[in-house]
């Protein structure tokens, strides 16, 4: 079975809406870093020769929050996983779980869909076969998200 | 044909990310404050007896983005109806449209689930007949998302 | 007497913390927002030849918090003017008043300043004749900041 | 010689702006969460009887950019200490440096006014002998700030 990638990702105080809890906006804010840490174990350093340069933006998003979030000093744990592979994108699916619980508690489950991009050229790009490979062994399980089922 | 709510939101310079592209995530805060002008004008100005009163939350997030969007002063437009009514949620659809625009380019679609809430009990509620008689004269089409055609 | 320009800047609902009151840190984001707007009737629409071409940024922001600010559709008003012309850098002051409000009550006052820059080569420079002439018939008094008087 | 507090506190790839460097706004979002970990380590947790709950609110804030920073996973180091005590207020210094670098080279330099605040009362209050004790122990030099040199 796919192993899936965690990424311990810190909240900011300021993550907290008027209602005293993290702000349905900031959860994709947390998936922003939680996929620089991701991709990096993936594809490597950013910088080199990475997926990252050549070129992915989020095409789509979808998200649905299970439990509410409190701001705390100790991080949130993101887990990453390819759930689908195609030609010129992929999705990647995440948990947000609390290490410091006991018992598997889902926050959170989401799906972005990263289309390969050509920054330079400004046009969508085909993936390339070296990162296909890297994420056809990253590729598990579609996310478990309730509207679909 | 029930007529959607337009609301003209404007941007911030800090909107933009590193990319000089609207960040992906800033499109779910710009759907935020469409909101809040769009339920004041379905259900009246917050703080008066609304639905926003009663409680509501965000439950799940859908968007596809279309087309990037540079900064500018002027705003932009949002339109939004409701696209499935039931008995303890509903779905928002929303367009992004740049009003300067001649067309009618969409930049972005977007869902969300709002799911009616008890915040003093903190806990689920089911949808008042008054709500859900405001809520029925705003249903129209579910939101043309690309994934789901 | 030199007038100050006005702004209308709009708040967000996401501008407010876990408190309930605009949070310390957004007003800055409030002023970045009245400066793109008072430097553009200054110099002129981003993008032809202005002083923002030209190339400032911010070195030094001094902000005192007067009266507390909650979210409301209405926007804001900043009035911004030059406090301070120096060779290779200006201050810029700030006063922000709620325009529907009766009185002159200021919820904020600041200070930014702002550094000519040369962002292709990465270094300091000194203001142009032409940003000084333009500085210099917007020259009024200092800020009337607490801490200094 | 009294001893900082140091907290280290993570970037987000979303601090970056259109240029490609942390924002300037967003050095007061580091600060607040420093302020956070060394409120914590100077009065206990948050949610025991500590300041925060006596009740403080940031009245100013001064601060100066003197290197700029680019988006990096490992965190930058917020130094911090109490620089000057008064009877219903005290200055809180800051200093941001980068824990992976050698020499000692300062990013940014900061202070906040903090005033004791009553939130259920809704207004100013002095400082309880309790917290003045703490302060006290916290007090060091003032803020190397360039401007007022």
């Amino acid at each position: 079975m796919t192993e899936r990638t965690s990424a311990l990702i810190p909240l900011r105080w300021s993550d907290m809406d008027a209602y005293g809890h993290v702000n349905n906006v900031q959860y994709l804010r947390l998936l922003e870093d939680a996929r620089i840490a991701g991709f990096e174990d993936w594809f490597g350093p950013h910088g080199s020769e990475s997926l990252l340069e050549g070129g992915v933006i989020v095409a789509r998003t979808e998200v649905e929050y299970l439990r509410p979030l409190v701001y705390r000093r100790a991080p949130v744990q993101i887990d990453m996983w390819v759930s689908r592979l195609g030609g010129a994108s992929f999705d990647v699916g995440y948990e947000l779980r609390d290490p410091a619980e006991m018992g598997d508690a889902v926050y959170m489950r989401a799906e972005t869909t990263m289309s390969a991009y050509d920054f330079a050229g400004e046009r969508p790009r085909r993936l390339r076969d070296s990162e296909r490979e890297v994420l056809r062994s990253r590729l598990a399980e579609p996310v478990a998200l309730r509207r679909r089922r």
